[in-house]
């Protein structure tokens, strides 16, 4: 895999997301997989589309994201969508997950206030799970989705400093760390973005590399 | 039915609950349906355990109140639990109507958290239903429990003075009116509450009247 835009290279891909957390998880995860092809960011297309995220599935936001971007830029798109599903919210916040305190994006807020509407419900019922669906989208509009999921349970505190969203309060089953408190290829290779991406590689290498 | 607690008269019913807006609209639905048993808040048993709402379901949490309440004063007891299901979030906030926001009882709050979590849900996915869990408990632990529902869908921004919780933001189907801005007795002919309430008075007659 080639990362970027440097002069002279094919273009292969581009990651349809704006979010720079999500675009260097997708890329590490990518380059785990060696599918070879460049991977290019929103970046190097100014103007591209900010795409409203209106799918009641996380399937449905991937897919409205990649299509955008493949139209825009002319070139195999990918997007993911994810999010954390809490069992004790009947599986809320879901494709909420960046704006359930209302604030789009502000990962702090959104956290505390799953801590705090959760905050009776007993140990036992504390199960949740990460989600993830990526997109893959060609320019002649093919597309082709696959899903990823890790199941685990809510801390009552946040805990570590890497990822990202309610990474601080998710506890993947059988572990003792946090997702932010794992080192990054640790928890690529059992999170819901390394799945649902993994489980893409090969459609991605057929098709493009 | 005797509202209060004159000299002499004998106690038939509490009502096992704290909310004052509750307290009200409990009263006003028990008199309507013509249950001859005197009525009393918990305002005349001080001591009166708080009880916490751990349950998962309204019925749960109904009886718990109502439980406790009646091992507390040996008197018949009446609790409701209730809130507010929203399809596209999964039938959320549910069990923690009270709560949402994190701060227990912020009617504003919560009320606002709802519609700013759902701001970008187009009109044809707004659907919601109030859900009212009433449940009658006899001092030896003989317990029953009736359910009522109202569907209807989720203004934009809070209309009405009239109610409390939710009500300035649910317009019940075929009404243009919200539950706030509904006269009272109009409302409780069609609440989840009205409905409930009425399911067991028969019980509560036949019992206690």
């Amino acid at each position: 895999m080639t990362v970027g835009s440097q002069a002279g290279s094919t273009p292969g891909l581009v990651l349809a997301t704006a979010n720079q957390h999500k675009l260097i998880e997708l890329t590490r995860i990518l380059a785990a997989s060696h599918v070879d092809v460049d991977v290019r960011g929103l970046a190097d297309f100014p103007g591209a589309p900010e795409v409203q995220e209106t799918g009641s599935t996380f399937a449905e936001n991937a897919l409205l994201k990649a299509h955008a971007v493949a139209a825009f830029t002319g070139l195999p798109a990918v997007a993911d969508d994810s999010g954390l599903c809490v069992d004790a919210l009947n599986g809320m916040p879901g494709v909420l997950s960046a704006r359930w305190s209302g604030r789009h994006g502000d990962d702090a807020a959104n956290l505390r206030l799953v801590l705090a509407q959760i905050s009776d419900v007993p140990e036992e019922r504390r199960g949740a799970q990460f989600v993830c669906a990526a997109a893959l989208v060609l320019p002649d509009g093919q597309e082709h989705v696959s899903e990823g999921v890790v199941r685990g349970s809510l801390a009552r505190e946040p805990r570590g400093q890497n990822g990202f969203g309610y990474d601080p309060i998710f506890l993947p089953v059988n572990s003792t760390l946090t997702t932010a408190e794992m080192d990054p290829a640790d928890k690529d290779k059992i999170s819901h973005r390394g799945r649902a991406l993994r489980a893409l590689a090969p459609v991605i290498a057929a098709l493009i590399g």
